[in-house]
């Protein structure tokens, strides 16, 4: 299985707190050794950094650790190779574009029997895995249903929410989504959230000896929330997602929740 | 005007010598201060850098310049705005998919009118340049009169060579152009090329007091071909691209050059 880790802001924030955690997850505290990823939107652009080493030795990492970059959604993932040998291609998140947005996607667990049963005809994968495969086909059906975007989005968001309970069906559905707007998040079997806002507390990582006042690097007005696959710090209580959960955030704050 | 870097080569070569002398042009030796982008194929994958900040004071180059990312296709662009304001997602090469294929652009030149006359309906840009509208529009004429890829490779050169006129008509078009397999080159009105093989020989950089011994460095078979806007060192002799020229490049040499 993979690790999610996704942030949603309401002002442009790092996550090299969070994301020193998740690494150490990658070959050190924890197994996901086949590969890393992360995505941080930043206006309508996106910087997208992927290395199929083991994030905790991964020099890449290293610099991204102590490199703070400011976005509002970022959506990164840990990886331990199920389908799809260990690559950068196979390295999640991926990103294609749809209606002129960079979307972004990155998936935990294991489906069966997608490539047979979902059929794809505008959009291909680059890499083999069954989570690539299933993210082109999710885009094709959003774009076969809203050629351009719809004016309420919620529409689009409850369409995401019925591709990702047909996709559950296939096996273990725990995913997080961009289309540059939003930040989407599906609980098929293990996902966890929290929201950070003033009053500021402290936390202390779980994987590294690493402590943060939040006070001392917040504002009063920020908002963030991060979402994992397993709580990344000791002391802070952290939402259990349930199975089916589906959410919707933006700006920090959840706009839209159902399970 | 912005600055163009490529590079073809038969065994996965890294990048950085040639990469810190294009780097110092922006904001340093150069003017190209309005950000800079750098593709590096690998497999199938892509891994791409893109920083609106002038590369000359770039962390994220900084840290690039000196981690050896191994590749067989690169393409990296230094951009001095012309249209579209300075922002990460109008920051070269841009990054497609068609085909199940990783597509990079990177283009140096102005060009008039294209946004009106070169109708889109398929693939759209995410930012406001011209560059990339004028790239969507190849990808859709390609994709239309190519579904899936040709059998013989030289009728897709001859049809992107063929859309590189057509838009020549329209201002100044040095382009390069990856399909994840070739590295095109079009000249409109400059670009230059070499081809590093054995015997090797030793190379300054223009722009930083930097040397290299490709001896060093290189295996007896290692071929690798450099493309740029500009000679990237002294006492190597460039070859000089002439208005029309069109060049495909794949493992380090010249598979078509028409002009």
């Amino acid at each position: 299985m993979c690790e999610l880790l996704g942030m949603s802001a309401n002002v442009p924030t790092d996550i090299c707190f969070s994301f020193s955690g998740l690494m150490q997850r990658g070959g050190k505290t924890g197994s996901h050794r086949d590969g890393w990823g992360v995505a941080f939107y930043e206006g309508k652009g996106c910087r997208v950094f992927h290395d199929p080493d083991p994030s905790a030795y991964s020099e890449m990492a290293g610099f991204i650790k102590t490199y703070p970059i400011h976005s509002t959604k970022v959506l990164c993932h840990i990886r331990k190779a199920n389908r799809g040998r260990v690559c950068l291609e196979n390295t999640h998140p991926f990103v294609k574009q749809m209606w002129g947005r960079n979307w972004c996607f990155a998936h935990n667990g294991q489906l069966k029997g997608v490539k047979k049963s979902l059929e794809l005809k505008n959009f291909f994968p680059v890499g083999t895995t069954d989570s690539e495969h299933v993210y082109c086909w999710m885009l094709e059906k959003i774009e076969s249903k809203f050629p351009t975007p719809p004016k309420n989005d919620k529409q689009l968001w409850k369409y995401i929410e019925i591709l990702a309970e047909e996709v559950s069906e296939y096996g273990v559905f725990n995913f997080l989504l961009s289309d540059s707007k939003y930040l989407y998040a599906h609980c098929s079997t293990k996902l966890v959230w929290l929201t950070r806002k003033s009053p500021f507390g402290q936390a202390t990582l779980v994987d590294e000896d690493l402590m943060v006042d939040f006070n001392d690097v917040s504002s009063a007005k920020d908002v963030i929330s991060i979402i994992a696959t397993q709580p990344l710090t000791h002391n802070e209580v952290w939402n259990k997602a349930e199975k089916g959960d589906f959410l919707v955030f933006r700006d920090g704050l959840i706009k839209y929740q159902s399970s």
